[in-house]
């Protein structure tokens, strides 16, 4: 199917600018968040502690937030980074995860969003939905249900802060605040596997990255795209190899490792909703 | 070989609720313990801030408490945890990883144990052997041997403080305080990856969430006995398509996705000691 | 090819003793580090509160510290844990993750040198030149490019602190001071996941263990040829297995695990530069 996004032409700029993410994410993903960026052919940092997270994130070439399992310092490091990544014109992605589920990720998730200038907000649908105000349903950190008009809903919300907005699932909504996206590759088994969500928060990094900062949010929401895309087909790849969730984390890196653009592009479901 | 706990049953109450777990586990183990969970059937989150352990232990079908990375954060986290889900009915599983191993572990497993009415306790041998005050030995997080009459104390111990305590190893046993079991599936690869144990723990908050409150550590102990042997049969079919620890971990989470209870059914070794 | 060093033998010394490695590493290589541990016959045990790190250091065969996701308490609890090894005779191991990308890691890695008596010193070439002085670039955590006297500076770097320095990467380079090896086993998916530099350093701890403390560097050197030739064949081996990152993480596991000390000598690639 033909898009207006070249997915090949990102996939190709990501492994050729070798981008370097500074990620602050959950204890549950640090390793396969890492492992994820380096088969995709990005270079990942992690780093936290308050004594460093401004210097690595103005030599990164995105940050990337994740609250999945936030405390007092990871917040306050996260705000950190993301100042100082706007203050340096370095794109940040923000993961809310499990926002709606406590009080406390809704006290996070509304002070990042607020004090730090956003590239990408991406979360499940749920968590989109009640993080952006339309309604929707968390439990822990699954989504329980979304908002029926979700896509209008992202679509006010992108184009109000001037982000990215993008909530996943079995079909994953894009928007730039004009044009919205839906995509629909990807296997079920990527729900099958814990950090599936989170992997994708990192590999919108390493695209977010190689995007064209001054186009803002229209470039960002394309990066989007393609990164999500090239994802959700390595993961239609990965499952024809596995045997069940185990096997299918390991192959979903052999996927992205091996990913062929030009395959990508054959194969992408992108559908345009409004434009 | 037949058995008072259907085995079958237990799973399929699992898959059916897909129950809330909430883990304060250790560094190592956060990323299986989840795959684990899911693969199960259950729904994982993992959340340690003291901000909102209580108000995610409130909401979720049981509580799985692990000391394996301690620090006086986590600690601290964990009681509150604790304490949170026994004042909403929510039981609590406790693995005290590596008690015995330095004083710190001791004071920790100590004050755990005194503050928070726990619906399971399980650790190895030696571990439990050491906290339950019947002798064994532990280094670093691997138990070096066992009490002797271990089975008998911990009957004691369980009756003692009205919770199900459970000692895995070759041969895992399991009580109520009056009833005994010992269970004798699973395969040597089981020990030879990190965070099998924990992940065992994680399981049993699985069970335990969907095991009747009413009936306490009998209930509990019947959702153990039936929770391990799901796990060691998983085990016993992962080893059959194993190279080795690295593939036998992957496999492991095919097994647990796929698991059939009435196979389960029909290969399980439980024996009942005392009853 | 022939070497000084009985590559099997030291490999069998470890199986034999099984020592407990005491690791404060990284939050992304927790498992795997652990897992590395298990599968080379060791005994692996995580622990970083400030309570218990000095009695978990004392009962250790080695203590390995690893600063990759680094932060004040972890900083803190490292020094105690390294100067109670010291004390205690017992090696400690250090990678200096990412030094040269913040000043923050710069500050850490020199404080736990000037304070802590080395046994092995473990980095990249990049990390390794930053770290000794003599050039050297990272990006994040990578190398991105070494000294190219970078073998000299480290013997006189390992002889005027009287440790083993060791840098890793196509070619291993290790000295005590005096001697100099490079080793050029491995395959170049062991730099496609996240990780395997920390593994090394986490099976360089096992092999410290069962070193002749009396020996001093030359011991500790001997060692780190050994356990990295090792390290490096399992790489290989896994990598026939593999069809990607995520598949060959796994097999380097079963590699381990299964890994023939005959073979491994048959086919290392040991060559003494300087003696």
């Amino acid at each position: 199917m033909s898009t207006s996004v070249d997915v090949a032409a990102w996939l190709n700029r990501v492994r050729e600018a070798r981008p370097l993410v500074h990620n602050i994410t959950n204890l549950v993903v640090t390793n396969v968040a890492a492992n994820g960026l380096l088969a995709i052919g990005a270079s990942p940092v992690m780093a936290h502690a308050k004594q460093e997270v401004a210097d690595m994130a103005r030599i990164a070439g995105a940050v990337a937030l994740n609250m999945g399992t936030l405390d007092e310092d990871i917040v306050e490091a996260m705000e950190l980074a993301g100042r100082a990544a706007n203050g340096a014109g370095v794109p940040v992605v923000f993961d809310p995860v499990g926002v709606g589920a406590t009080p406390y990720r809704d006290e996070a998730a509304r002070r990042l969003t607020e004090r730090v200038k956003l590239a990408m907000l991406r979360g499940n649908a749920g968590e989109i939905g009640v993080l952006i105000g339309a309604g929707g349903q968390v439990k822990g950190v699954d989504s329980e249900g979304a908002a029926s008009d979700l896509p209008q809903a992202m679509r006010r919300y992108a184009e109000a802060r001037g982000c990215a907005v993008i909530a996943t699932g079995p079909t994953d909504y894009v928007t730039d605040g004009r044009r919205v996206w839906a995509l629909s590759n990807g296997h079920p088994l990527m729900a099958a596997i814990t950090g599936s969500g989170c992997i994708a928060t990192a590999i919108l990094g390493a695209f977010a990255a190689v995007a064209d900062r001054d186009q803002g949010p229209r470039a960002y929401a394309e990066a989007a795209v393609a990164a999500l895309t090239c994802y959700n087909v390595a993961g239609q790849l990965a499952a024809d190899k596995a045997q069940g969730p185990g096997t299918f984390q390991a192959a979903l890196f052999d996927a992205l490792y091996h990913l062929d653009g030009a395959y990508v592009k054959e194969v992408a479901k992108v559908e345009v909703l409004a434009e």
